[in-house]
């Protein structure tokens, strides 16, 4: 594995480059430097810091800036280096990366190391004049993302470099690299209830109080809730029920506690609150309690200039405008809506999170050439 | 500890030195050896036998009969020598039983050592012309019990002793001696609920098919279900969840597979196999499995002659007539019916299965003179 100093030539260099960097969950060193040694000779001043502490840290970030005139807009890429782990059965090794045919193998390919060295090349080929470009890019998205996105929005506060748009690189192609763009995301919580009971034995239930009678009960109607019925942009939000729990091993004896999870993703009609009080009162009608771990709120740009910005550019190099959904997972767009109107798009998803992970090598050029009619119509907009 | 070899002079000489010899399930060799020294001077032939392999065996059992003149009936007294764990915190010793104040400790006192020494006390007081009487004891009741009750009636049937009448003697007097017998017991089958589905990420429900939105649907049902609304003698039939398990750690995954299981305690008007099947008509509406496991069908002695000679005995000695109930847990009478009718009378059991199980002194002579007018009256009878 060779460290790559020098400024790379193609989109698929330096995607190489960084998938020889292995970056699993948390993502430290070299595979920062080795995007470090893309933008620092193209002008962009770049702060590498590490934040946060056990459990969820430290996890090293970069923001990278190349300021524009003086009040000219600032687009922001923003991205993750970090890659899930790799697994079993891949047909060469996942951090060495292979060309075979037409397909780049290699961890992080297109998730999203292939789209971060697209964002590079991109910003090589706009002039400085511009306006002010960004890299918002955390060593902690597949984790528990505590101290990455969140952590760099903090930085961007501070040294007043707050994006007028912002476009997340995520893997959102679908069948063919331009297909599909994210302008939302649902939000997600999980939520752990208990109910407490009397202990007893079955046949003398009336001196007992069967804690799994009122969980099932209470499932059934959270089960039964219509949180709404989708929105325009957005399907219908969804509650599963995830996890049951009691652990009882006596087959004689009514246990003492009964547990479940449940988890929702919801849109923009509901926030993680609001969802986490309408859950605790039903636990509570049946005597159970309820704990919320919100993991992110659901975010919407609504479909406009931004949008219209984005389509244009994938028209122009593909021939055909995305789909503009709000399906799937949460992203770190959860995070940087509250800087910015946000946008995903990205490389095919296909293989993500798989074994021989792999990207299209054309879609890589492609791709960078998107990049940078996004960033140069961002920077142009008012 | 001392082993007892002559016959003791009074039932509680005879609790103490069957508690002496601890016996927890399942019982073995010096227990039975102490019975055996009290029987076999007073005329009973005393069968011993071993019964069953690994994991529910062996077993001892003893089978003692003292025949009385040809074509006489033949009454039965049938308990069990083993005794559940004693568990932490006792007063003295459970195993060296202690008489303080008015009361005989150690573990066994009234479940059922106490009751089986009154048996062996009021069989003494019984002339040999009388009819034939027999002790059907086993060493497992409090276990698996399978090779238990079930071999001493196979036992008996071998050896051409059928009884006409048999009286268990677990503790089923509650305050005081002789408030309750019981004429019947429910039934009990445990059954374990499983579905399947298909395992998938909670953003993608519609990927997925999570079995506990269907375990939650199956188990709502058949709590629901009305089984019966009592009989004249049972209390309504019950059924509660007793365990769900499903153990998914992973909080954005709908799981492959949900599990239950199930207690029914039920009367007379049902069957174990009867239930089993309507349970699994149930599950496998909802697309899932049910495996029962029957402990035991239920039975009932209606109240007649048999109840009319207990209640009676129990009237003469303590000025009070029994209830006749059917109420509690599963004992061996639930086998000991298909032979004859049965009825279950013994001491108090308010510390069974509790640390410092106790027995008043003064009931142990009560209950035999009891016990020796059931049985007097039960080979009078025709
Ligand atoms: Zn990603
Ligand atoms: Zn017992």
């Amino acid at each position: 594995m060779t460290q790559i100093t020098a400024a790379p030539q193609t989109v698929a260099h330096l995607a190489q480059a960084l998938i020889a960097c292995p970056s699993v969950t948390p993502a430290r060193g070299m595979v920062f430097d080795c995007l470090e040694a893309a933008l620092a000779p193209i002008g962009f001043e770049v702060i590498r810091f590490v934040a946060g502490a056990a459990p969820d840290g430290p996890v090293e970030n970069m923001l990278a800036i190349r300021r524009g005139p003086e009040g000219s807009r600032h687009f922001a890429f923003a991205g993750h280096l970090d890659v899930v782990p790799p697994g079993e059965g891949w047909t060469s090794a996942p951090f060495a990366p292979e060309i075979r045919g037409e397909l780049l193998y290699g961890r992080g390919a297109v998730d999203m190391k292939g789209s971060i060295a697209a964002m590079a090349v991109a910003a090589r080929d706009i002039p400085a004049e511009a306006g002010t470009l960004s890299f918002v890019i955390t060593g902690d998205e597949e984790g528990p993302a505590r101290y990455g996105t969140l952590a760099l929005i903090e930085k961007m506060r501070e040294v007043g470099a707050i994006p007028d748009l912002c476009l997340v690189g995520e893997p959102t192609s679908v069948n063919r690299l331009g297909d599909m763009a994210k302008i939302g995301r649902r939000g997600s919580v999980n939520i752990f209830l208990d109910v407490e009971g009397v202990q007893g034995h079955v046949a003398y239930p009336h001196l007992a109080d069967n804690p799994i009678t009122r969980l099932v009960a209470m499932l059934t109607e959270l089960k039964a809730l219509m949180l709404d019925e989708g929105t325009d942009w957005f399907q219908a939000s969804n509650l599963e029920v995830t996890d049951l729990t009691v652990g009882n091993p006596a087959h004689n004896v009514i246990p003492a506690k009964a547990s479940a999870r449940i988890s929702i993703r919801f849109n923009d009609r509901h926030t993680g609150t609001s969802l986490s009080e309408k859950v605790m009162q039903i636990a509570a009608r049946h005597g159970g309690s309820a704990r919320a771990l919100i993991s992110g709120e659901a975010f919407l740009t609504p479909p406009g200039a931004f949008s219209d910005m984005v389509s244009a550019a994938i028209e122009a190099e593909t021939g055909h405008k995305p789909e503009l959904s709000t399906s799937g997972g949460t992203s770190d767009a959860r995070f940087l809506k509250d800087l910015s109107p946000v946008i995903e798009f990205g490389l095919c998803n296909a293989t993500m999170h798989k074994r021989d992970e792999a990207v299209a090598v054309p879609d890589l050029e492609v791709l960078a050439r998107i990049y940078r009619r996004i960033a140069l119509a961002a920077l142009a907009s008012n």
